[in-house]
């Protein structure tokens, strides 16, 4: 088994993390070395709930700051073992997010007398259906373990802090019509024509753009996936137009589902997936004192992350990593080693004393 | 095998040849039985390829009439045995077209003196893809035993002769665009919104009513098919709409197609499916012998059938027969034994002497 050196260089760190296989469901190895990794540390209570690994310090700090991180990776797609090119470090997870994992891993082994208290959770099945997800586990069996003050997601984000996130609503448009051979078109009713209208108004929707704290939320509405017909000579008698609503953190989703009610006033709608954004929540002391020690700059993080999972604890939660997001998921994957270094020095100042 | 009374009421034949199952690719048993009765009848030269039967008369009449009529059903659908209620016959078959080649074996067997020269073809496989059609193989094998005046081909239409038919034409338009996240939506261009001026266009256009040779033909431009869509948060690259277009005879596959071009100016149209429909052609002189023994009416033929198979080869061509073409393909298939009768004493008068 590889075993982990937490006092190293979080990009070497980073490389062995890479070489160890985790495509979510299999994160047995990777989780055990983690775990044992911890388990040398003098100052960490450590434990393993499925494959996840918990690791906490109890210094009685007045404030707690939690950091989180995924463990597993989407499918190997030719991009694997690491390849390290100068500054570079190519391969499956670099961005998404081992690098991330790295400089928390490193944290824990080296900031032994932090200025708040510390809670680790590396985690399984981040990147798979939300009932798999280990932090869901941990959030419904050891909620404990996810209390504190701050909570820093360390998903990619070009090693800036990007603060809150946006919300997601998927809805289902249907129409229904009657079904007619097309040589009689005119003793049916074409329920594809019927999503002329949704259609349009979706073509000409304008999105807002929303500051809170400071930030800008881009929102946006998308059709993705249509889907009707019958056969090749037959008026359809149903179709179905799936829109993705992704709105700023200031709608509830409740207030989301009526404004899309309002925009498909008069149509047939069901949301068939919601989750809630989260409030930047940059005012809490301890999100403060994150930001100052980065520099002072945030930006909005305006896709879904477990960092809303946070939020809905009551905490102020941030994504901080290492990494550009748009490669996650991509052949390509790959971040710099320099800007994993950057993120664990920011981290450093902000969690040491 | 069940033997075949040509002789008997074309009723009791349409009761028989229901009671043959034959969907299609299964004719074997059909047309072994029809061959068989065809081939008692000495004024017949009788002809049988593959699941197909021919037979013809050769008086040196100077006018040859050719009824055509496929042997084989849709699957059975709980509607075998056939069921006799007073006047009505349910089943499968009964009405496509059972009825109309019990009404064909009939004059086959009865009318040993016919004013014009007679043929006879009863084919397989018209109920599946058009490259298995038994009338197509004859017109690429035995192109000779097609030849005439005027054909007859006894598909349902109510007892009403049915002249011509509409052409029928399929065209995909193709919308493009560029993928994105959906939390980055103005990153990519969705193509299902890219449907939306098309689409408008589909459902306001106005179909045309054509008068030709007295028959109204009434136009269609329906959607049959949309899809599109990669996963719930990505912009999709592509959406495609698949539109079916029933054209009136006087408009040629390649007129039809630069209206399409003008209708759907300025998007992506390729053409996946086409059959030419079929000018009605009463003038010609058996075809206007045919309507004034069916009482001086006709209508319309509105569906595509093999009418315009003959069409094709530059006959005149109608259809006649009996039962209603709306019950064709359903479980309720059900005709009336007044309607067989009243089709076999319209050609016995016109076919006789």
């Amino acid at each position: 088994m590889t075993r982990l050196d937490l006092h190293a260089d979080p990009v070497d760190i980073a490389c062995a993390l890479v070489d160890i296989p985790s495509v979510s469901g299999d994160e047995a190895v990777i989780a055990g070395a983690v775990e044992s990794a911890l388990g040398r540390e003098a100052h960490l209570e450590v434990e393993r709930v499925g494959n996840t690994v918990l690791a906490m310090t109890n210094l009685g700090r007045p404030e707690r700051v939690v950091l989180a991180g995924h463990l597993d990776t989407v499918p190997v797609n030719e991009n694997l073992p690491l390849r390290r090119e100068g500054d570079v470090l190519h391969g499956l997870g670099t961005v998404d997010m081992k690098g991330g994992d790295a400089v928390f891993l490193h944290l824990a082994g080296t900031v032994t007398e932090p200025a708040h208290d510390l809670t680790f959770v590396f985690y399984d099945c981040e990147e798979v259906e939300a009932a798999r997800n280990g932090l869901g586990r941990i959030e419904r069996e050891r909620p404990d373990w996810l209390r504190g003050d701050l909570a820093i997601v360390g998903e990619p984000s070009n090693a800036v802090i990007e603060a809150g996130c946006q919300g997601t609503m998927r809805i289902e448009l249907r129409c229904t019509g009657k079904r007619a051979h097309t040589a009689r078109a005119w003793m049916g009713v074409n329920a594809i024509h019927g999503l002329a209208e949704p259609l349009r108004r979706l073509a000409e929707y304008r999105a807002r753009d929303v500051e809170i704290d400071g930030l800008t939320y881009r929102e946006g509405l998308q059709a993705v996936r249509i889907g009707g017909g019958v056969a090749g000579n037959v008026v359809p008698d149903e179709a179905v137009l799936t829109v993705n609503f992704r709105f700023a953190p200031d709608r509830t989703p409740e207030r989301a589902e009526r404004h899309l009610r309002e925009v498909f006033d008069g149509f047939d709608l069901s949301v068939v997936d919601c989750a809630a954004g989260a409030l930047p929540g940059l005012s809490a002391p301890a999100a403060a004192g994150l930001i100052e020690a980065a520099g002072g700059k945030a930006a909005p993080k305006l896709g879904w992350t477990d960092v809303a999972r946070f939020a809905a604890l009551g905490m102020p939660a941030v994504n901080f990593g290492p990494g550009d997001p748009t490669l996650a998921h991509t052949r390509e994957e790959h971040v710099s080693a320099t800007e994993i270094r950057q993120v664990a020095q920011v981290l450093h100042h902000f969690l040491g004393k």
